[in-house]
């Protein structure tokens, strides 16, 4: 996979951008992003439409684990105990997320976008995402192939296509 | 200007982060942003530098004027009498973002990025930009053409070419 720019993103993340304005727009819902290792790009892609206003509520990126203590509830003793790359933590920030924006919808990322931080156990290119609304809630441990932006656009069209999928449903 | 992508940077950012990486590792300070209407895309350019979780403590895109008071603490008798673009507001966004994160330095943006939200008095292109740090506080008013990729990219340059500017002083 090559990269154009450090913000490269697929065009494929383009119409699962609109057709998810348009679920969240038919449902009047909104949505709430929190952001570790994409570091506000889920937000920018969802931004870049005009009118996103309408269904994007806010976003973070917590990116310290202090912020995601402060930002979004995330106990620092889960954090201690599961590490910030694990399914305990993206759940909690998804909960938190939703708890503290009175959103509909959350969609959360918490990863290892390299080059360094990676390890035997949760090597480069590991993501945890997490997606939660109206009576559901579910998380999904991915790995993902590539330099650091492919790590991130690939993680960015996985959160949005999985937010869309739920909506579809 | 054309753009390839929504998500379009001109290349002269990545000098740019490069620089502040090393001046905020220099001083070691860290940054915290506060986005409306580049929507998580200065962070995004941050944070697309191996190494960032160094000097970005975190970021929020305060999309929604209720994003901006519950977690920034911007008056909300402040956004109705001035409006959420505007110079009293960005700084306000600058000094909220400061108090909440710890962080030492801010930078804020609120803008019209268009085609909606323009009006003759704040047209398409209007963007309030500040930067806050010790001793340090000021806030400029822009006014950016092109569509709204376009003036998103260019609010992304000038704040972090502003923020560059400001620690080589």
């Amino acid at each position: 996979m090559t990269n154009a720019s450090p913000l490269w993103l697929d065009d494929a993340i383009w119409p699962v951008c609109d057709a998810l304005a348009d679920a969240l727009r038919q449902r009047g819902q909104r949505l709430v992003t929190a952001e570790s290792c994409t570091g506000g790009l889920i937000a920018a892609a969802c931004t870049a439409l005009a009118g996103s206003s309408d269904w994007l509520e806010r976003g973070v990126v917590t990116y310290s684990n202090a912020a995601k203590t402060e930002l979004l509830g995330v106990p620092a003793e889960l954090i201690a105990q599961h590490g910030a790359v694990s399914e305990a933590v993206v759940r909690a920030m998804t909960a938190g997320a939703l708890r503290t924006s009175g959103a509909d919808w959350a969609v959360a990322v918490t990863g290892v976008a390299g080059p360094a931080g990676g390890s035997a156990h949760k090597p480069v290119g590991t993501v945890w995402i997490g997606w939660q609304g109206p009576g559901h809630a579910h998380a999904e441990g991915c790995h993902f192939e590539g330099d650091r932006a492919a790590v991130r656009a690939a993680t960015v069209l996985h959160a949005l296509q999985g937010l869309l999928g739920v909506l579809q449903r």
